[in-house]
């Protein structure tokens, strides 16, 4: 895919993971209707294969690679969900997965990466020791790079989670994802903007990696610095294919802190009663911070994953 | 309700309580079904008001008093759930609710029970203190006692949720329910031969709490002795009421030991992404461990709630 995605492409992408993923519930609840003053509509990909947004993308790029790209297998370096997801994705085309990660990340990271099939090769924890990594693994292998999110095909994938929640409820006037790379929320963009031109998507960051408001003030994108944000999937920066269509399309990014990171989190699994990771929870936080325009009434909510240690717990 | 409840019972308590509790979602897990070689379904009752089934039985005998006895108000003794389903259920009909709590219950339960508008009355923390804090409450007070299982009442409210589940699935050989004071279980009995002739109702129970499966092997009713196991909704005995229902009705008694149920809890977080407390998985670990008979192929759990105080994990 050579060009920014339409819905189309969206829909397109739809149809060819729809026998891999799961088509996840939409949950409501009535204790945070009343503490907002709103209607809300929670996308749960938490309890999505791999338990995470990331295995849409991951598997509409696998699966759009001719069958030549695909006998030599994928490649990425994360050590998070998108690792995860192209593992499991490689898996049901049957190809070889290759990831590049960091020595320092935890044994449960690894062991879910490997636990999906992948050929693990591990750097240095520097973003230059894993692009130096990855390159070598291309070079050995002849892999196709699949990035977490600046390529089309993955943030065409993505999307199809807004789809399904607008398809379940066209009646939503706003739409809130988490924002890292931008990949779900450029994917969001494109499918709920198409549908319901009236609909706002919000993107919603942590104030410790707050690039992607800063790159929207500026008119430009501008790379996040070093971060420990609690909601680890939002410490990278825009891609440079996210950014424009982020800038053309979102109406609003809002920053929350970490407190209020680690205070939604809890608040949903005490309420809510399920599992999400501080990621998910960066939007329920400017939901619960009262960030949001109170014009908005009925609001769609991505929970973009659930992959938690059990272990170490943020507010213990 | 002077005599043992029936299937019609069960219907019209479906009927009188339908507008306050939800009508719980079923889930399926692809993993647990693989792991155990059957198709498993769960009931959810974590996600119910009050996060427990138990508001099913404790709204069904509010709304059953007479007007009279109602605007005396409703009291009982307990920490847990049932106190909590029984001040909601008295708030909805807007009513006083007495509750006589020892004064080492966990603080969390208290805010709970407290939160759902329950006049809280404390007491030393044994039986025969609780008994008598409650039956001096309903010397002052003139209020109903509701029993949290030991009540056709509110037997006839838990076997709503067997019910739903029933129709829902109307293909299932075995239902699984955890057994403490036996409400759930006999509600449940009452519901699924009555509906299918052919399915096994079975009962699971910590070791450490084993009363049930003692009381069918002896053929009488035999008291639980103190034990601390971690599913603190277990711990209770079997009910002078609930006792020949599970002995007439119930195919087998299985039980679990602690490891096993602190493992089957964990199982369910990390793989399917939801919260539910120990006692829910009471069931599961039956099925993790594989106590339950092979023949046995579409099972249908009831996960009867989701109350853990998110402090104290039994895994850390």
């Amino acid at each position: 895919m050579k060009e920014k995605p339409q819905i189309e492409d969206v829909k397109k992408a739809k149809e060819q993971i729809k026998g891999y993923i799961h088509r996840t519930p939409v949950m409501t609840s009535q204790t945070l209707n009343k503490m907002t003053g709103r209607k809300l509509f929670f996308k749960c990909e938490n309890f999505q294969k791999t338990s995470s947004f990331k295995i849409r993308g991951a598997t509409n790029a696998v699966l759009s690679l001719s069958q030549t790209e695909a006998s030599r297998g994928v490649a990425t370096h994360s050590s998070g969900n998108h690792a995860a997801a192209l593992a499991q994705a490689a898996r049901w085309r049957n190809i070889p997965a290759y990831v590049v990660m960091p020595n320092t990340a935890p044994q449960v990271k690894q062991a879910a990466v490997a636990g999906y099939g992948a050929q693990i090769t591990f750097c240095e924890p520097t973003l230059a020791a894993r692009e130096a990594g990855l390159r070598e693994v291309i070079a050995c292998t002849g892999a196709t790079e699949i990035h977490p999110y600046d390529d089309y095909r993955v943030i065409a994938g993505q999307g199809t989670a807004a789809l399904e929640l607008l398809e379940n409820n066209p009646d939503l006037d706003t739409v809130l994802t988490p924002v890292g790379g931008g990949g779900l929320l450029s994917g969001t963009a494109i499918v709920a903007t198409a549908m319901l031109p009236h609909i706002q998507v919000i993107g919603v960051e942590p104030q410790a990696a707050d690039d992607a408001y800063r790159s929207l003030q500026a008119g430009h994108r501008i790379e996040a610095g070093p971060t420990n944000t609690v909601a680890d999937g939002l410490r990278t920066s825009l891609g440079y294919k996210t950014f424009p269509i982020i800038q053309h399309l979102v109406s609003e990014i809002i920053t929350v802190s970490e407190e209020e990171i680690v205070q939604a989190m809890r608040f949903v699994w005490e309420r809510m009663k399920i599992i999400i990771e501080a990621s998910s929870a960066v939007p329920v936080a400017a939901l619960l911070s009262g960030r949001l325009h109170t014009s908005r009434r009925r609001v769609g909510v991505i929970l973009s994953g659930g992959n938690v240690d059990l272990k170490q717990l943020p507010w213990m």
